[in-house]
């Protein structure tokens, strides 16, 4: 436990371990704004993690993705579950505000005390988008919610993915959206762990499906899952128990094939990327602020140094640093 | 200049710099797979840089880009400028070796002493493929070649975003390839300076030009350029004239709007952001062969420390950073 919290943080993320929605809701922000703190943060709240279903919900604007998503959540909710919602997507209608149709409207999720959501600004953060999405789905995960759902657009733009900490990908497609399948073979394809093709109301579904499905039967199944493709009408909310239980047998067979993994966990490689976090998000801050950074700028604006080398001056000369350590 | 270099690197970059093709060659390998070797490359060459044109080309498998780039190349030694291509694109025929049609063909570009071909490969790069591929062009840059070409897949695969380093982006379409335009308005379509019809002796490439044309028509200038649209036939070289023009007005266009920025030039984030790379590249290197990584890795295992906790330790109380330091 680090000794420097203040004591609000400290209170803030003993409050949000026990569930406390404020807190929760502040940490998220400080976790997505302030390097310094969410460096805390995650340190005091990792051994919680890794609790939580964490779902990967991707799909083109108009494939009815927030609505879906608005059936699952409500879904978990009624079989006595806490969800989480984080949304990288900006055209979220779920974030947005929009309404989601007859049967769900995005106040009664908002209202509900058990459902988390957040939407990730796109700009801002220090260390990018996708880490940013991590970290609030680790705290959510950590405040002992059981689903988190993170939408985003899934359609090349590289800061939004997220697939690296995502435990079940949903590749959502829909009829009608033109030749939706050529999208996918384009490389969604190959991250999706459960397809679903949504409005399967309209007739050309069937077809969607079993386009779909061939491509997956045409592939290998590189970690031994085969893939699952799910009709759905997000609208009515048919197909979303389907879908719920997809996600739930994909669980089951990442819990059975990662138990040997588990065994040795990569301890050492998360004590090299939290080095990582640490000089970026803490010392990094720290250089950024110190009288040596401008002496040194000044020196490449005149071109005694490169950038390189005075970067190095700046982290071995820094007052961070011994001065008697070895030369390299 | 740093003062460790070995004298072989020392030498190598000094032969890069001149032109040297093996030495060239040789740091390409260094910077792709030599963290510490490429922080002093990358440190050594940086007053060189900036002179290239680095044009970015993306577009899907089968759209005809390799061709297109193979023509773009012969066209610059053509007109006696030297040329590096650097695939990140696994697909590639550039650098996979097939035959190019019937005018042109891989053996021609890759005996031409004046072009540079460089296949990324796509995995174990420490700290992705989009850095390592970026070290690579500002590499080829400050060894004096004129145009870098950079060819990704373009389709959501996150790791091949260039976009931020590339001076130029063309996106390459072809018409026959599914709806095309749904993918161009799912993202695409936000990076392209110039967009390339290719096969455009197919029927109906006009109209795929038009439907682009007429987004393009749609979307207010961010920058104040107005995006390109040329048809191309790649295998017989029709239009690679006009795709040359369009890419020269561009860099036309980024010269004359970017000079007041350049005047106040960043260079205090260039210095940041190398401090970033030295942790990473030069001292995590070095932090992950010590036993106090090995000891701090067991009291995680142990669960006395939580992963980040273990880091702080490890950077704060490595024999690189001082005693005396102040507590944060």
């Amino acid at each position: 436990m680090p000794k420097s919290f203040t004591p609000s943080l400290d209170n803030l993320v003993r409050s949000a371990l026990r569930g406390n929605r404020r807190a929760i809701a502040k940490l998220m922000s400080l976790v997505e704004n302030d390097p310094q703190a969410r460096f805390k943060i995650l340190s005091s709240t990792y051994w919680k993690r890794n609790k939580a279903c964490i779902i990967g919900i991707t799909g083109p604007p108009g494939c009815g993705k927030s609505t879906l998503i608005a059936q699952l959540a409500k879904r978990y909710r009624d079989t006595g579950h806490t969800v989480g919602i984080v949304a990288v997507d900006p055209s979220s209608q779920l974030t947005g505000g929009a309404l989601l149709g007859d049967r769900i409207r995005m106040g009664e999720l908002a209202s509900d005390p058990k459902i988390f959501i957040r939407s990730m600004a796109t700009r801002g953060h220090f260390g990018g988008i996708a880490r940013a999405t991590e970290d609030v789905a680790h705290l959510l995960d950590a405040s002992g919610v059981e689903f988190v759902i993170v939408e985003t657009a899934g359609a090349g733009q590289s800061d939004i993915d997220v697939k690296h900490f995502v435990h079940t990908t949903v590749v959502v497609t829909a009829p009608g959206l033109g030749d939706e399948i050529q999208a996918l073979k384009a490389g969604i394809m190959e991250i999706g762990d459960i397809f679903v093709v949504n409005k399967a109301d309209i007739e050309s579904a069937d077809r969607t499906a079993q386009e779909i499905l061939a491509m997956i039967m045409m592939s290998e199944p590189v970690d031994g899952w085969r893939p699952r493709v799910i009709k759905a009408v997000a609208t009515t909310g048919n197909g979303v128990a389907g879908l719920a239980e997809a996600i739930n047998q994909h669980s089951q067979f990442l819990k059975e094939h990662t138990k040997q993994a588990q065994q040795g966990r990569h301890f050492r490689d998360d004590v090299l990327a939290a080095a990582k976090r640490y000089f970026e998000d803490v010392i990094l801050a720290q250089l950024a602020s110190t009288h040596e950074l401008e002496e040194l700028t000044r020196k490449v604006e005149d071109r005694e140094l490169d950038p390189y080398s005075a970067a190095r001056l700046l982290v071995d000369g820094s007052s961070y640093r011994t001065k008697g350590r070895k030369r390299r």
